[in-house]
């Protein structure tokens, strides 16, 4: 039986809440001076106070040694196997900007790139012209339209933008058109499976189209696509756990990513103080409370060891908004590592403390810290196990077998 | 996704160098006067330093319990599912002699045994006759003509040898002739399934002229065969990992193993200091380097404490030989245990130490030992999992997902 199988077959109701607060990045390396990491070096006196309660381990986001994007991180802290359910590139980066796709969209990553007399490309990224430059051209590539479907074009972020086609029939098995190098033409779209001629069709017409409309703008005078893909259509957690869930996170990527498993999105915004606020203030209408902070993993990439950990320190001084609100379950963890030495997300496993004063079997750990953690009652486990951990418990997984 | 497919489709090219060295049966159990096992009681002081500025853990060969041969413990170190992929044992003796197996190849392990005037096997080694000797009594069998198929009978060691067939149409699934004990007659090869008839058929004709060829050869005079098997086609390792791999190993099965799976093998030889300086004279020409040290698994099975924890500490005297090559990652483990109590094999897991001085999370061992490993920051994991771990210490992995 898969694993998700197994957890909705058990899934019972209760009024038992839970809350998940994922600190993206939490993970880090110590610092030679005195061997801590950001979060061991922080002053966090209330995760101490819950690590001490409960227990704790080791997340391993999606296997040994694999470092994830934040895609199949966060799909493995959900309870969905990061390896069975891909969410394609072109989602992501639509859900990253917010854009609302309809189930049968197909979304791809685009760049603008720099071509010569000859069509051949020199630049990939068009000298990362910045990012007004980029939404203007894209306010540009808006205006195209190719008939028998529906076409929209949206910045990300420099020389990034968001293809969006919608219209029946389309099919995202589509190969890139970005060569991945420079000295050769961008590629035509093309079918990977017979299903897919037509939208290959389409993307065409729709390039030969923004090819003359950047033929003036130098350097950005050409676009390259990848990463197709639609909507994967996966299982919902109001119907697999039984509950009511929702997501308070900021930034649009986590925003995207749970409304892909069925969350509600809450209206919230910075700092962490608004955004457990915002759990206070639903408290009463949801069982399950998924909330991101970003900012750990954006301190991480910068290599700014000092600001992470002050990010984690907030994170802390604001906990008393949710203690108050006597969750049955709290799990503070992080989707992934992003130590500030390394300026990247990274495949170490993550610190995990999971509370539940009524029913959690507690460790001898008394500090939330990677070493601690690493000696913790729940050992290493998978990221996509926590799920499991968390309704049972609440209360909210019946036996397996007589 | 299958381990091996994710670990492929993430990896790239770097210049940082990775060294794996596997002190065969490693592993051990505690001596009663002070509770240390080999490794544990062995003056060991770079290691333990390594132990100290690395991560830890105990290494778990194929499954808990499961107490490995050679070649599944060496293919799950290389990061394949040991289970999936299965190497027979005559390929791997053939490997091993440097004998260059055609993929369609039927390879057997033969053994000079002695039979009594009934034909009745009175010991199963022959003696244990010298290795001249049975590379004499090779060359004559290495005459038989079998029609329709080509034969080949190649020394090992002391009365072991190799027999190839080569030909169409052949199946390995052939019995083994080896009833394992005394007091029987050598069994006639039997096909373990339809289409290997008329393998067994061939077989059967070589051993009755074999039994003719050593009749006055006392007392090597018959042959009993088993591990009947052909090359399994295994994918390669510069191809999965985009590397330049080779083995500095001095049995011929450590060199067969390492072959299979696409490494290069190095001419080198004992002691173990000499096979350091291997890795030396071709450090720049490779970026991965699988160092096989096989006396720890031997003076085990010996049963020999001292010798075994003497070997550990020669092996230790030598490392600054590697160690200035400034490896980005060194790991030291064993393929199994073989504590030198049991004289055999076991299931236990085995220590394991990762150093990569720029990419580590170090844990709090201090000191390279079973106990110690046992609480290491890796925890306690399956050997397949560790090229995985080795490749992103060296940057060779790139992020799964966006």
């Amino acid at each position: 039986m898969d694993h998700l199988d197994l957890l909705s077959s058990l899934t019972v109701e209760s009024h038992r809440k839970m809350i998940l607060l994922v600190l993206d990045g939490l993970g880090g390396m110590p610092r030679p001076e005195d061997g801590q990491t950001e979060l061991e070096a922080a002053h966090t006196p209330h995760m101490d106070r819950l690590a001490r309660e409960g227990i704790t381990g080791l997340s391993i986001p999606i296997r040994r040694g694999i470092t994830p994007g934040s895609g199949p991180a966060h799909l493995a802290l959900f309870g969905y196997d990061p390896l069975r359910y891909e969410v394609g590139r072109g989602v992501l980066a639509a859900l990253g900007i917010g854009f609302e796709l309809q189930p049968q969209d197909v979304a791809a990553r685009g760049n603008f790139c720099t071509v010569d007399e000859r069509g051949i490309i020199v630049d990939r990224r068009a000298g990362r012209i910045p990012s007004e430059v980029g939404a203007e051209l894209c306010r540009r590539l808006d205006t195209i339209e190719v008939p028998g479907v529906e076409t929209f074009v949206r910045p990300v972020k420099e020389y990034r933008f968001v293809l969006v086609l919608r219209g029946l029939g389309l099919s995202p098995a589509i190969a890139d058109t970005d060569p991945q190098q420079v000295g050769y033409p961008p590629l035509p779209a093309t079918a990977e499976k017979p299903e897919a001629r037509h939208t290959a069709d389409l993307v065409n017409r729709w390039i030969a189209q923004a090819r003359r409309l950047l033929a003036d703008s130098h350097p950005a005078n050409m676009v390259l696509l990848r990463g197709f893909a639609q909507d994967p259509n996966l299982p919902k957690m109001p119907d697999l756990y039984k509950l009511r869930a929702a997501a308070v996170a900021v930034y649009p990527m986590y925003r995207g990513v749970a409304r892909l498993v069925g969350m509600e999105l809450l209206e919230t915004g910075d700092p962490v103080r608004r955004e457990f606020q915002t759990v206070a203030d639903h408290w009463a209408d949801y069982d399950f409370f998924f909330v991101h902070v970003k900012p750990t993993d954006s301190r991480g990439e910068d290599g700014d060891f000092e600001a992470k950990k002050a990010v984690i320190e907030a994170v802390d001084e604001a906990l008393p908004i949710l203690l108050d609100l006597e969750p049955a379950v709290l799990v503070i963890t992080g989707d992934h590592s992003t130590p500030s030495q390394l300026r990247s997300h990274s495949w170490h496993p993550v610190p995990l403390l999971l509370w539940a004063p009524a029913t959690v079997r507690p460790d001898r750990v008394t500090a939330f810290g990677e070493s601690a953690c690493a000696q913790g009652g729940l050992g290493h486990f998978y990221a996509q196990d926590l799920m499991a951990l968390m309704l049972a418990h609440a209360g909210r997984l019946s036996k397996y077998g007589a």
